[in-house]
């Protein structure tokens, strides 16, 4: 696996710890933390540290980062005491889904009853 | 990998074909079909034939379904011309999330701008 990196890239200055943002789990290569505008009582994002544009980048070789990034979601339910109310886990692709960083992440949510899928 | 089937469960009989459901897309361990009741233009069901009650139930001895089903999601956002406008890929966990049936589903959603997350 090619470690890479967008310099220009948000989540990626986040990932490497460079905006100090508070991380609610970190593993090897996956980082989770708040949503700076969530829409749940808990949202949170779960973000490999390498950069990947999107899930639509994701391939075969990529099966154990994305187990790794499902398994951090499931964590993060857990830790925000959810798991039993249950929780949604999303992604976007690109401008209808309403992308707006182009670096893989997971929305984990939670707190409420949610709404529809889209 | 056991192979476990629910005798009681909707998407392991549609998953083994008995509901002549119409697949988009079938692979060894992943089927794809549409939603009965679209909330998109593109609403399309990633499920395993395994039985999986949900992604809080996914392990990393399920890393290669787990890409299988993102791959199969991507395949099928192609499919339906939806993978340049965009789309979403989500699962729900448990009640808060509406997850209605118990056994683990990806839903793609796409083909007009899309809502909020939930």
């Amino acid at each position: 696996m090619v470690e890479t990196r967008d310099p220009d890239c948000l989540f990626c200055k986040i990932a490497a710890g460079e905006l100090n943002t508070p991380f609610l789990v970190e593993t090897d290569d996956v980082v989770a933390f708040a949503d700076i505008a969530p829409q749940a009582p808990t949202h949170v994002l779960v973000v490999p540290k390498r950069h990947i544009s999107s899930a639509s980048a994701l391939n075969g070789d990529d099966a154990g980062l994305l187990s790794e990034l499902v398994a951090v979601a499931n964590q993060v339910a857990k830790e925000q005491g959810v798991d039993q109310s249950g929780y949604r886990i999303l992604t976007n692709v690109g401008d209808d889904a309403g992308q707006t960083v182009h670096h893989l992440h997971l929305h984990v949510l939670g707190g409420r009853p949610l709404a529809t899928l889209g």
